[in-house]
């Protein structure tokens, strides 16, 4: 069944009582655009993420997992900065309006918006091949976002929770490993339903030195850091957190380099290092020590084996 | 040639010197997320367009003119807010990573940012068919927005500029009606860049009731407004300010019901007008009175003919 723009946008995305963020729009969809007051003494942080059907996610993800991924991946790159998910406007390219499909997509993405604290302001809708584009807002106290270019030689670096579970969990889909049914069960929601953690902002507002997202692999993307820092990195493979398939079978190449891992890798002082730890017991984070900065070169300490990380990348979205 | 995404953005899309907006970024292209400074007494304003190949644009169309409209259409979003174009991201999906294309495409799109005064601030690029997706942020003293929800019977109804131009040379394209030469030449800009009047923006804030950008034809978005504020309005066909086609040919379906004219409809109490025609005078804004708001219905008044435009709708991205 066909539905007019504008009556699909009232039907699965109007719906007031679901917004739930803590910085309520002055004026929300159904206008020519969003009004929003951003408190005093914060500062406006912006990104924008495009998920597309078989590049991004695998053709048959349900339209809630697209959805809920679609809004994670932005917020997670708003944690990244210290920032607090404020707002998104969503840009939904479908190939036609089933009605079954937003149903399902509306229900994932207000649930990824209630999980997240964020409320959707405002957004599009066309015709063509499924893509979705979220635009996502977050608010930071003045000054104190966090960049990828602080990063000091001697600053230690962690990364936030597990890695490797996404992209196990996608080889297996896609037939490059085995998992048994049980395994694929327990990973499958690090890679439809990611998990980036709110609980990390005042941590890296706190005491990070740099910090950014992981969604194209550990190694690519803390090389970014080491880029835009001007500095090297020693990781030590022993310490990576990862799912207990990786450790098992020793496959760490999908934690280093596997995508879809949405949780944040950031470094902090030596000085500093005491008081965080600290920190993270109060608060439960699960917080990972996995190496050290130094001045130039980018390796893995191995056992007794160093291998040099300086030419390899994580997913390139236009290498692939 | 391929180049891999981040060397591709570096590239085409991060070069600081073309920055122009009155409100730079605290921190542009090239980590998580922009940050951005909102002044003191101004509220965030935020919309979102997606322009696909083969529906927003012909598939010939040259990539620097879909760069220029896509920030257009976007901008004329913020116009029809009163809110002042402050910056932009960027989601761009291209088959490949062309390089005459990318150099066609960001000289459009910094064109596009230097006339309507607004920054890149950040982005996203994907492999897949062509499509562009814009997210643009303006900024409006507090409680200084218009919507579409004002307009109160007796309000007369003024649009900016001229209507039917792009609407005129899309069906001579696509060979729905025949132009001389010269005439498609004339009117071809009016399709491919648009120009959103910045220049209206003082005169919104000031004078208008209620206000909708036209960008799916003038009967389908004044009708918005018409919801919105719960009236009902009188159109004068004579008034209508068309392009030399329209008139002489008496073709005003193109006026009425065409799209990508990027004006502005917008209505004024009746003891406003006085000052708001001398401000337009000095000026020099072109802007014409086109009808009354009324408490219900839809007409269009055509010399003797009394048109009922209710049931008619304008470009609907679903409907076609």
């Amino acid at each position: 069944m066909s539905l007019g723009e504008f009556s699909l946008i009232q039907r699965y995305f109007t719906d007031h009582s679901r917004h739930t963020g803590p910085y309520p729009a002055k004026l929300g969809i159904g206008d020519d655009a969003a009004v929003m007051e951003i408190p005093p003494g914060m500062q406006l942080v912006q990104t924008i993420d495009t998920l597309i059907t078989g590049r991004h996610f695998p053709f048959n993800t349900k339209p809630g997992d697209i959805a809920y991924k679609s809004l994670a991946v932005n917020v997670s790159d708003l944690i990244a900065m210290a920032a607090d998910p404020a707002w998104f406007v969503l840009s939904l390219t479908l190939p036609d309006s089933d009605e079954s499909f937003l149903q399902d997509f509306s229900d994932g993405l207000f649930a990824a918006a209630e999980t997240f604290s964020i409320e959707l302001v405002g957004g599009d809708t066309c015709k063509g091949d499924l893509s979705v584009t979220i635009q996502a807002s977050g608010l930071v106290p003045r000054n104190h976002y966090i960049t990828r270019g602080g990063a000091r030689p001697g600053d230690r670096i962690f990364v936030s929770g597990s890695l490797g579970s996404a992209a196990t969990a996608l080889a297996a889909l896609q037939g490059r490993l085995t998992l048994k049914p049980q395994q694929l069960k327990e990973l499958l929601p690090a890679l439809n339903r990611p998990k980036p953690q709110l609980a990390m902002i005042p941590l890296l507002r706190q005491y990070a030195s740099s910090a950014i997202d992981i969604s194209d692999g550990l190694v690519g993307d803390l090389g970014h850091i080491l880029n835009n820092s001007g500095v090297g990195a020693r990781l030590e493979k022993s310490t990576l957190p990862v799912c207990d398939y990786i450790s098992a079978m020793d496959n760490y190449d999908l934690a280093l380099y596997g995508g879809d891992d949405y949780q944040v890798v950031f470094t902090v002082a030596p000085s500093a290092i005491g008081n965080m730890v600290k920190q993270t017991q109060a608060d439960a984070l699960a917080v990972t020590e996995i190496g050290v900065i130094t001045d130039q070169g980018y390796f893995l300490q191995d056992a007794g084996q160093t291998i040099d990380l300086s030419s390899k990348r994580g997913f390139d979205h236009f290498g692939h």
